[in-house]
């Protein structure tokens, strides 16, 4: 029997977030979408990044996020992106590191710059993204190690890297060293615009049963079922997805999985600061909850208690140790 | 009448802060004194850097955070430091001027890369720093533009910075154009080890009256002076140096100004999450008050008010408008 030395091993976009301070006429006279990600490319990224109000720069990238709410559980996490070899590719390099995170893949001096979010919180706590991918769309089959995949027992896919050919390729290779392995696979669908670009072939690995666990929202569901309403679109889904879970922001979540649906509401919080990473942290726990066979019911609480913590707090990324948070859930 | 259109005029390091959080244990194997700086080298930096916790990167630099602080204020500043060309100098470069600072100093790549300072904040909310000085020693006079200086009323100068030869050249050409400009020179003492290895040419500058108005807390006056008594050492100066300000941390602080002797309460606060920066912010509020000439009650008051804003989140610059914190006091 392999040796299952990591819970989750996930596949994202390597990327450091710039997040200032913004109000909605700054959203308005850039004609942002208030809660969107959208995706610019470096001359748009200074170009912003000059008319934006002083920031702080922390690691981001959904699955990065998601994988470092993993090893603040307390388990065992590793992550594949790439980075250039710079200043922001070496500080992303250490924060996941310095969290107990394998992160083995090699920087390198011909991908362009690392990739940055250039985040806006607006007053309502809301986050507008703009990504440039730089290097991290850089990643490629190379980066994937079929005997690496083999070690996990949950193989995470961020949505957001299924766009760019190359990282599709390694994330198409890591799966298949999934299916090889018995390694399950999870994937989130992280913006309407990878359903919106990608809908058929979602739908036919759904068929191909590649995918074992997705995560989606209320609009990337109802986009990707083409359904107007949220249960239908994730009972349409769950008809080959063997578990589906929605989340509805301030609502909580619900998770349909063989027969079964679960619902969880959301933490109560002390104060909204920033809602960056609250997806990510809640597929933290979710997935936690499953390389721990805690079951639906518990998987769920343990999300919607890692989502809570993150959005009590500038940046994406836990700052308390949730294993403490969850206290007897995990 | 030269057009005064700064308020503020500092010469400090260029600096952005890599923060995290570390454990008194961390702190002793490291063999690092609490609360205090220390210089280190880029390979030091490196090896220090990869035993840290997950950080956050935000702009710092003792004299840049004062003049963040007068511009949070509604005060016009101006900032003169050496970058490195490079993705640090850059957050650094973006930071200031969002913030409606003049800087113009040329970010170059012949020095090196820009300077951090790895801060290391303890359960305590206190803050241990390591500062690797790179490119931020490498300014020389000829950042220094004497028409520039005299645009300011006030000259303010960052003692960490006296300590490397070209730096302290710079400053001294800054003092110069200050006299004839008749702009006021501001100095903070910044650390005692500034103290211990300057005293002499300190107190040089001060019998030469090129001192108007001096900050230390209690450890650097008393060194400065030689006295056991923080009281006893700041008269001692005040009797070469116009005006006096003394902090002493949660005791609040104290100014001696011709003859008068003024203290001011430390402003009550809700949490004390990092003392990154209070010092910083103390002289931005007193200087704001002195370049509004509102006299030394309400300087030491908005000195206060200043301060208390910034140990309250993590960094070394405001996070609030200061204006608005500060109400009528400005």
């Amino acid at each position: 029997m392999t040796d299952r030395r990591l819970d989750v091993l996930a596949i994202g976009n390597a990327i450091v977030d710039v997040i200032a301070d913004a109000d909605d006429a700054f959203l308005s006279r850039e004609g942002m979408h208030k809660g969107a990600m959208r995706l610019i490319d470096e001359a748009e990224a200074h170009r912003l990044y000059q008319a934006m109000r002083p920031a702080r720069e922390l690691s981001g990238g959904s699955a990065a996020n998601t994988v470092a709410g993993i090893a603040s559980l307390g388990l065992k996490g590793g992550f594949i992106g790439q980075l250039a070899d710079d200043q922001l590719g070496e500080i992303f390099a250490h924060d996941i590191r310095s969290l107990g995170v394998e992160f083995e893949t090699p920087l390198r001096s011909d991908v362009g710059a690392t990739a940055r979010c250039l985040i806006l919180v607006t007053p309502d706590a809301q986050r507008t993204m703009n990504t440039f991918l730089g290097a991290a769309q850089m990643l490629g089959p190379e980066a994937v190690d079929a005997a690496h995949v083999a070690h996990a027992k949950i193989l995470y896919l961020e949505g957001y890297l299924w766009d760019p050919q190359s990282p599709r390729d390694a994330m198409m290779k890591a799966m298949d060293a999934a299916r090889s392995a018995g390694t399950r696979i999870a994937f989130t669908l992280s913006d309407s615009f990878v359903v919106d670009r990608h809908r058929e072939q979602l739908w036919h690995l759904f068929r191909d049963r590649r995918i074992d666990l997705l995560f989606a929202n209320e609009a990337e569901i109802m986009s990707l079922a083409e359904h107007e309403n949220s249960e239908a679109a994730a009972l349409a889904v769950a008809a080959e997805v063997p578990t589906v879970v929605v989340t509805c922001s301030e609502k909580g979540a619900f998770a349909l999985s063989k027969g079964e649906r679960v619902t969880v509401a959301a933490e109560p919080i002390r104060e909204l600061v920033d809602t960056t990473g609250a997806g990510d942290l809640f597929a933290a726990g979710f997935l936690a909850g499953e390389a721990r066979a805690l079951g639906l019911e518990r998987s769920l609480k343990l999300a919607a208690i890692c989502a809570a913590e993150v959005i009590q707090h500038y940046g994406a990324r836990p700052e308390a140790d949730l294993r403490a948070v969850a206290g007897d859930v995990v």
